[in-house]
């Protein structure tokens, strides 16, 4: 009898947990069931949709069900909803009543956008942005529209802010933290950002949280900080929670971060034991974190494709494991990039690690080679063991393969004197410094100790 | 008495060493002596001012001894000739008679363009790359050439090729080796960059040693597998040997390799026996390999600058160690950066290594996002513990940090299962792919292992 094996939900996690479990096992019998209409996107692409830097929303679409019928075998029920998962029985029952059996079950069902509960949010004219839908719908909405206020200024926020900006419309953003990018960059490279955004005509109200949206038949403006800031359209960029409908239904645990609880194996939780045959992906579950004791959340979509590997292999009947999560980020904003890997100063504090920090300015090329752009590196470690915690980077080019680089060390237990007397850097003068930057700011960091030690006494 | 430092070269080892010694002793008296003209170029740089992309070769000059003096009280001797050096009564001895003593002495007085003594080798018309005078008379020269006959395809051959390429001239290259970048990047990967080339319309004539250059009053054709092929100008890129006059007189011991064995405190020895108080750096020493037991040779400006920091460190009384070279490199053709990094598959079979290899081609940005260039990643590990030992790649852009990445992973001793199941990459559409094209190759690799374990009788 071949496995049957069923996924729920159609995101990165999902899709690839099919595609991997059909790589692993070729006679398995595989149904995905989403309640999206469409499939394969990236939601990253969404924005880029809204601009026009991609052409249309069709070209995000990777694959259709089709596809994944005639090339891998693979059934995708779009516009279906699972109402329940028996755990015991091993079955699933869709809306419509039907009970499906299965031998393996891959949850990666995702995460809801979070809209704060305050007067107004439920006006026409505010938007979030999470599926197709959702992009088309602010794209409609953007060609009638002058002044949009984004609330949030995370990585979404402010890519939604420039690309709004790009489109010509004025942009205000309202954050509730007194940084952009808040808590996972520390303020000192977030000014930077910030900075470059409002270069770019966007404006900010920092340090506020949105208390009201105002506003008749549809919205005409938004009330921070006891100020009233006339708009035509508000998109909320305020985050992604765990969608844990069925999860809670199936009685599965939901951990301190509000997402499932999930062990090595991907596997969750009832009463305290593992749940056979059943495997959880993406963003609606908590994981170790690489970073320090304790769980995480990683809803990015390269966790969720590695998450869904795991899911889809383990599924499949073989054997993987996600050992934790370090969650290396990187965006585009305007003619930066910005990234970010392991803990900010500001979350290892709150974790209650002391730490030291170095930073370098340079350029990602030579000085004397035409074209090079500013990059700023800094990197924290702690303060006892001197290992590499976290890092970011803000600069003009070349920031992504940095902050990959960056990651790998911290996973493998770097210090900052493996940094900065072992870690070479490849140079030429069109793609690089010298000394790189990092490598400017891993010593940076090693004189800071050594000077601390030195002024302690004997 | 403030210490009296002695370097004797004023390339990237031996001025880094200067300005580091005196970062770590503002009382020191250092002396730099050089038998340069021109001070703190980078000879990387000179490529690029021939074919005009850097304006001038003054660009390429960072500082001037000058500056040295007023900014960072170093008295650079230029024009100034070392004749011997005694490292009993600590004197150095200048061509002039003059004798100086030291407290402690840097010797980094790097390589000396290696030239293959055949008939012709010395016609007018044939050039080596190395001093900014070098880059002048290439300049001069080509403006009455048609025709350039390239001697070596390494990474500075292959960088002139496109270079004079680009300036419209007639190029072959010659290469006795049967790949271009020889030894360091394997066939596979080697035949990408030298189909890119060709594109470009350089000539290759490959598994062909030149024998003979013939001309009457200056070169008028090049001999390589009996065939002639006529030209104006040649230039020699047949790398780059370690200067050992010095060496040589001082009695320092010379390793397997050619080059000045060094400690990891980047001392010389003479007799069996560490030389107290001299410090070396640069292309002229041979240190321990990152990538396998025993020694390497690392002729990189990168290198260079390490090795000079660290002799800096100790020639100003501190205490640096330089632990080993995996000596990552990175160079751009055209449209295409190539790097690698540790040790090639032929040259892991050279050190007795059975390897296993992934390989995997991607973007370098998302599938649907616009002007994602390909990018091929090849990472190699040893069969039986799995460590990886080296990587190459070569792609449209964003090549460095990645060669960092897989830099940083080896020098850390990851796996590839390390790498495969536990090493993230940050992901945006504009500048990646959600699984980054290194992981997938680490995911290849992996697949293979797995299945070659499989196949193993119980």
């Amino acid at each position: 009898m071949p496995r049957k094996i069923i996924v729920i939900g159609s995101g990165a996690a999902g899709l690839t947990a099919a595609s991997t479990a059909r790589e692993h096992n070729p006679e398995a019998l595989i149904d995905v069931f989403t309640e999206d209409e469409h499939i394969a996107y990236s939601p990253c692409a969404i924005i880029y949709a809204i601009e026009g830097v991609i052409k249309d929303f069709d070209s995000i679409i990777m694959h259709t069900p089709e596809y994944y019928k005639e090339k891998r075998s693979i059934s995708v029920h779009t516009r279906t909803r699972v109402a329940a998962v028996d755990v015991d029985k091993k079955t699933v029952t869709l809306t419509d009543g039907a009970n499906i059996p299965y031998d393996s079950l891959v949850l990666a069902a995702g995460g809801k956008m979070f809209v704060p509960p305050i007067e107004g949010a439920k006006l026409p004219g505010i938007f979030t942005i999470k599926t197709v839908s959702d992009g088309k719908a602010i794209k409609a909405a953007l060609a009638a529209t002058d002044c949009v206020v984004i609330v949030g200024a995370g990585v979404i926020g402010l890519m939604m802010a420039v690309a709004v900006r790009n489109l010509g419309k004025k942009v205000t953003v309202v954050e509730m933290y007194p940084n952009v990018i808040p808590r996972i960059i520390d303020e000192d490279m977030a000014a930077i950002v910030q900075k470059h955004c409002e270069g770019l005509g966007i404006h900010f109200i920092m340090g506020t949280p949105i208390t009201a949206i105002k506003g008749n038949d549809r919205v005409e403006s938004v009330i921070a900080g006891g100020k009233e800031y006339p708009c035509e359209t508000v998109i909320m960029a305020t985050g992604v929670r765990a969608n844990l409908e069925l999860p809670n239904s199936m009685g599965l645990e939901i951990g301190q971060l509000g997402a499932v609880r999930a062990s090595t194996t991907l596997q969750p939780y009832r009463k305290g034991r593992l749940v056979n045959d059943v495997y959880v992906a993406g963003d609606m579950i908590m994981c170790q974190s690489a970073a320090t004791p304790g769980p995480t959340m990683s809803q990015l979509g390269s966790t969720a494709v590695r998450q869904g590997r795991v899911a889809g292999i383990n599924a499949a009947g073989g054997y993987a494991t996600y050992p934790a999560a370090l969650s290396p980020w990187v965006t585009y904003l305007g003619d930066i990039q910005a990234a970010g890997t392991g803990l900010s100063k500001g979350l290892a504090e709150y974790f209650g690690l002391s730490t030291v920090e170095g930073k370098a300015t340079g350029l990602t090329r030579a000085r004397y080679y035409p074209g090079g752009k500013s990059i700023t590196a800094k990197i924290i470690a702690d303060k006892e063991t001197h290992r590499i915690l976290g890092a970011q980077l803000v600069g003009g080019e070349e920031v992504t393969g940095r902050i990959n680089w960056l990651t790998a060390s911290i996973l493998k237990g770097a210090t900052v004197e493996d940094f900065a007397t072992s870690f070479e850097n490849a140079y030429c003068p069109p793609t690089s410094m010298v000394k790189d930057v990092v490598n400017q700011a891993a010593e940076a960091l090693m004189e800071r100790l050594k000077a601390a030690s030195d002024r302690k006494p004997n």
